[in-house]
């Protein structure tokens, strides 16, 4: 996810599970992403991937789309993992996903078109 | 799944289900790998990490990781991408798939060894 | 699913992944659908079966339990189909499935009472 | 689910699918649950963890965490359990698990104020 | 699964968890495959096509199968609906069903030659 | 895992992935599970149970059966929390986690009886 989306996970953990809140920080960010074994942006294309295939984290396939646009990702390239899941999840998992990646772009849309 | 695999499943295809085989090579390899918005070795990456994090196939997984290496991903980067999973899928699914990722490996490092 | 369902897939797609509208109809419905050794009507019943099951796309079996009516299936028959995946996904999915059989089935019953 | 989610279901089922109603109380709760193998509060820790973890099962997830509480769990007890499926299933299964925990706290005390 | 087994599975439960062989054998065949509103053929086409989709459960696929060949189904009815499959749970998991009624077929053939 | 599996994964894994070996040791037995917010049998019955239901990993689900085995849980408690899987994740999750339940209890009574 990415920054407003990592704040708003960490506000709503805040009075339940913080410590849930700083683990899903610290592991993925802190000791996963950061590794220099594979970029940042193919590191984005498999969580994409991962996250519609699973089908099941809709939330969080919105936060590392819109990560995934901030690293270098086009909206081509995110169009284009997301299809390709229908091979390999289905047709359902990869429609499901691909509405998610239409409600990203919708909001990045509308923020840039107010920002004029 | 490289050549050789795809081979293998068309032949156990054969005499039961030739229109199955069919459609898994046409759709997946006539239809969406071909596309040119995304490189193959970004395809291969989101296939690999999408079969991990499912964890329902580990034939396939084992034909996409010896694919993923044929189109220019490095071992590291395929053991990498098994290490993101856990974060999304959990850690049994990271080391299934890295079980997998080592079968695969050694493989080709016997058949290496024997062309010696 | 059925003719305004796909309608709505592809207009939903149109502006951001036409051609995975194009291939979520072409692979079921040109390629699959149509074939002769199963009758549409099993067909369906197999579909509703697997999405109930898999619970990842609610509003895939809506449309599929509308195609299910569509082609013969009565409405007993599609809540047997979705009470018997108690046994093989468990009661949660069994529940949700049912949930949106009742969905289709009261959008339908308003939509003949506002035709009287 | 505690009484009233199980009085919630039987109705909402009693229209299309009353059989699957009875079946969804008499095998978990006539079969089940009063087991004497293991005390009803190990019973609906299983239940939160397997939904938890499952993660397509939002309104039973609810309906458990709220039985948990009934049956003597902590809070604390229940944010730890979902808190520990980011291990085996992933952070995403756990985020989206802790927010229905959110949920049935917040609905708990929004009751216990209006009582007072 | 057919009488060879569900004898198999009641034996393999006999010393560890009986009355989970019993609930097995209850609840589907006692309860749910017996139920008027569905033919015995249309409720193997169900279930054939959810262990498809679902990917976890080989053995009980394999059962399900045969219990299918049983009830009136032809092989090309099964190849058909693990076929779909592939449409809605993606292609491992239609191929791996696949490997499974290949195996279902194979031991009925076997049994057939030593029979003659 | 108990001490033996994990290391059994640590050294699997050595030559291969040495940090995700790493990650899966530090974070599930130095963040979650020494946490004091609930006891150690209690979160291997949650584990036990998830395993059960998300049936990707036999080879984990084993190492846990030991593990509750370790810290308190009698066998009929496991079986009972495997068989009240049924409920929530269908009969074939429960089957199959049996299964593996069986293998461990019978492998610990191999292993009594040549001590003896």
């Amino acid at each position: 996810m990415q920054g407003a989306g990592i704040d708003a996970m960490l506000n709503s953990l805040a009075d339940i599970a913080p410590d849930l809140g700083r683990f899903a920080v610290e592991f993925p960010y802190g000791d996963i992403l950061c590794r220099p074994g594979l970029d940042l942006k193919s590191r984005e294309i498999a969580t994409v991937a991962a996250l519609t295939a699973l089908g099941n984290a809709p939330v969080q396939l919105n936060g590392h789309i819109s990560m995934a646009l901030n690293v270098g990702c086009t909206r081509e390239e995110i169009v284009e993992v997301i299809t390709q899941m229908a091979v390999y999840a289905g047709f359902p998992a990869a429609l499901n996903g691909m509405a998610v990646a239409k409600e990203v772009f919708a909001a990045i849309d509308r923020e840039r078109a107010m920002q004029q």
